[in-house]
C-alpha cells in the first residue's frame, strides 16, 4: 500500500508556523517529523542562531544523489491589518491558499518534500535523495544553506545535481527555469550635518537635501541594458530614515539603503566604487558628511544550459505543455552557494505575490509542482 | 510717597511657579495680586483649560491705551539633572538669575508689570494701560492671546498700541526691535506605492524615488530673495522616514515633512498650492500616490516702521546708547494675533539661552528692561 502526501495541507501547516527570519517557528520541526516518518535520515544543522534541516533517503554519498534546496523562513508581513487574510492563517478559500510564504516558498518546500516522500514510497530508486532546507534565506544567509553545505562536506554527504525550489515562473506555471542569477548587494548611506532650528537654516547644515539628491541620482541611473544571458541590472531604494518628530528642528543626520541586483557587466567592487563616487559628489555639493557601508551578498553566476536543465525542462513541458525559458532574471537565491558543489537549476511556481501583502497561491499549482518534481525524480533515476 | 516694584524679585517669584504649558503654576495668581494692589482691574480670562490674565489701569476703552502682551508659561525643562541650578529654583548668584523662563519670558512680564505699576503710581497718565498676559504661548496658542483678544472685543476693552515683551535682542541689550514676523507652516507628505521584492522592481511601485525627487526639488527651489522688510523665505526638510528594515523588500509607503518660514511675498495658501503642485507632479512622474497635509501656524505680518517703532527705538537708544535694528527675523510670536487689533512691536532682552538647559539672565538686564519700558510709557503719554 502506498499513501500520497498532500502538499497543500503541508503548505498550510507550514504557513501557520510564523517563521519570520531567523525564527524557526516550528516549520523545520514539522518537516523533520514528516520526513522521518517516511524513512529519511534527518539532521538539524543549526548554526549562529539559525535552524537548518538536512534529510537523506538512501545511501550517504551515493554517486546518483538528487538534491532539493529550499527555505522555510519568510519576510515580515508588514502591516498585518492590511492583509485580507491574516498572514499566518493559511486560509484556504475557493481554491486559493493565503499567507506569508504561500509562494516564497513554503509551497515549494512542501511540494518537493511531498514528491520525494511519494517517490521513495512508490518506486524506491537505486540512489539517494537529499533535502537541504534552511531557515535563513531571506536574512543574511550566512548560517543557512552555506552552513548546510559546509556540514555536508564534513559529513561526507554529497549531491550529483540539485534543484532549488524557489518561485521562478513570471506568469504561468512552467514558463521559466533559472540557470543562473544576478549578483546582489546592499549599500547603506549615513549623511551627517549640523542640527539647528528650522527658522534659521543657514545656521544649521541639513543632511536631508543631500540624501534626497543622492537617492534621486542613484534611482534614476540606468546601470545597463542587459547581456547575453542576463536581464538589465536594477537598483531599488529600500529605505530612507530620519526619525525626527520636531518640525522646528533640522536634524543632524539621516540614512538610506539601496539594494542592487547586477548582471555579469558589473561586479560588487565596480558598483561599490560607483556608490562611493556618488556619495562623495553629493557630500561635496552640500557640504555634509556621507558614509557608505556595502555588503555584497553574491556576485552574478551562471550554470550553462546542459543535462540538468534539459531534464528539468522536459519534465516541465510534459506536465504543463509549456517549454520553459532558461533565464537568469530576478534576485539572488541560495543557488549561488550550491553552484560551487554541483550543477544547479531552479524551478518553482509563479512568484507574482511574493513579499507582498496578501501573498497567495492557487492550491492546484502546488499539486502540479509536486507532480513536476516527482517526474524529475523519476526521469533522473530512470 | 511712591514705592518701586523690584522686577528681579518678581521674576524670581515667577520662576518658582512651575508653569510649564498649560499649567498656571501660580504665576498669574501672583501677578493678579501684585497688579490689583497697585490699582489695576484684573480679570481672569480662562479658556480651554488655559489660564490668562487681563489687567487694566485707567478707563475702559480710553482712546489712549498702551498695551503690553506676554506669557508666563514656559517650555519643559527637559533633563532636570542637566541643570546647574534647579530649573524652578530662581537662584540668584553673582548677579545672574537662573531658571526656566529667566529670558523667555518671565523677566519680560515682570519688567513691564513693574514699569506699569511704578508709572501709574508716580505719574498717573491721562489714559489707560492694559496688560494681556497668557499662559498658552509655548503650546498650541489656541486659547491664549487669542482668547484674551476675543474677550477684550466682547468686553469693550481696547488698545491703541501694543508692545510684546518677548526677547528680541540677538547679542546685546537694545540691538533689535521686531516689527513683524515671517509666517510659518509645515507640510507632511505621504507617498504610497506597491510593496514588492527588491529583485523585481518592475512588479512593485517604489514610493522612495518619488519622495527623493520631490524633496530635492522643494529643497533646491529658491522661494524668493527677501523683500523690503523681510529676509528670504526658507524651507527646511525636517524628516524623511520609511522604517523598512528589510533590504530585499521595496516598501509600500514613506513620508517626509518640510517646514517653511515665509515673508510677505507668499501666503500659507500660495505655498500650500505650490506644495500640492509639486506633489502632483512627482506623483504623475512616478505613478505613485502622494498625500499632502498642511498646517499653517501663522501668516507673515508687518507693522510698517512708524510712530510706535519710532517711540520704542528712541526709548531703547536713550537707555542703552544703541540704535536698534528694525527686524522681522526669527520665529513666530503672539504679535501675529495682536497685529489684527492695533499697531504692535516686540522688544525684550537678549534671548540667547531661551529654551536651553541653564536658561539665565543678568539681573541688571531685567532692571534695564523695566527702565526702557517705563520710558516708553512716559513718552507715549507725554
Amino acid at each position: 500500500m502506498t499513501t500520497s502526501l498532500d502538499p497543500v495541507h503541508l503548505t498550510r501547516n507550514l504557513i501557520r508556523c510564523a517563521s519570520v527570519t531567523p525564527a524557526e517557528g516550528g516549520a523545520l520541526v514539522l518537516l523533520e517529523d514528516v520526513l522521518s516518518g517516511a524513512g529519511f535520515t534527518c539532521t538539524r544543522v543549526d548554526r549562529g542562531g539559525v535552524a537548518n534541516l538536512f534529510a537523506r533517503w538512501g545511501d550517504k554519498g551515493h554517486a546518483k544523489t538528487f538534491g532539493f534546496n529550499g527555505h522555510t523562513d519568510v519576510v515580515p508581513p508588514g502591516d498585518e491589518t492590511a492583509w485580507t487574510h491574516a498572514p499566518f492563517s493559511g486560509d484556504l478559500e475557493n481554491g486559493i491558499l493565503w499567507g506569508r510564504g504561500a509562494t516564497d516558498m513554503k509551497s515549494g518546500v512542501a511540494a518537493f518534500a511531498a514528491a520525494a516522500v511519494d517517490f521513495v514510497r512508490q518506486t524506491p530508486p537505486d540512489g539517494a535523495i537529499v533535502l537541504a532546507i534552511t531557515g535563513d534565506e531571506e536574512g543574511d544567509a550566512v548560517d543557512g544553506t552555506t552552513a548546510l553545505l559546509d556540514w555536508m562536506g564534513e559529513a561526507g554527504e554529497a549531491m550529483s545535481a540539485c534543484l532549488v525550489g524557489e518561485p521562478t515562473c513570471p506568469e504561468n506555471m512552467g514558463d521559466m527555469i533559472k540557470i543562473g542569477r544576478r549578483g546582489s548587494m546592499t549599500g547603506w548611506f549615513r549623511v551627517t550635518g549640523v542640527q539647528g532650528h528650522s527658522a534659521y537654516p543657514h545656521r544649521a547644515k541639513n543632511p536631508l537635501p543631500a540624501l534626497a539628491r543622492l537617492v534621486d541620482r542613484l534611482a534614476s541611473h540606468e546601470l545597463d541594458q542587459g547581456s547575453a544571458h542576463f536581464d538589465a541590472s536594477t537598483l531599488a531604494v529600500v529605505t530612507m530614515d530620519t526619525g525626527n518628530p520636531a518640525t522646528n528642528v533640522i536634524p543632524a543626520e539621516c540614512s538610506a539603503a539601496v539594494n542592487i541586483r547586477f548582471n555579469d557587466l558589473h561586479s560588487g567592487a565596480s558598483l561599490s566604487k560607483w556608490l562611493e563616487e556618488e556619495a562623495d559628489r553629493a557630500a561635496a555639493e552640500f557640504g555634509v558628511g556621507i558614509e557608505l557601508k556595502v555588503k555584497i551578498s553574491g556576485e552574478s553566476f551562471l550554470t550553462p544550459p546542459g543535462p540538468l536543465s534539459d531534464l528539468v525542462a522536459r519534465a516541465v513541458e510534459a506536465e504543463t505543455g509549456r517549454s520553459p525559458v532558461l533565464s537568469t532574471s530576478g534576485g539572488t537565491s541560495d543557488a549561488r552557494f550550491v553552484k560551487d558543489h554541483c550543477p544547479v537549476v531552479e524551478f518553482g511556481l509563479v512568484g507574482k505575490t511574493m513579499h507582498q501583502v496578501d501573498e497567495h497561491v492557487p492550491a492546484e499549482q502546488i499539486e502540479q509542482l509536486k507532480t513536476i518534481y516527482k517526474r524529475i525524480l523519476t526521469d533522473f533515476f530512470a
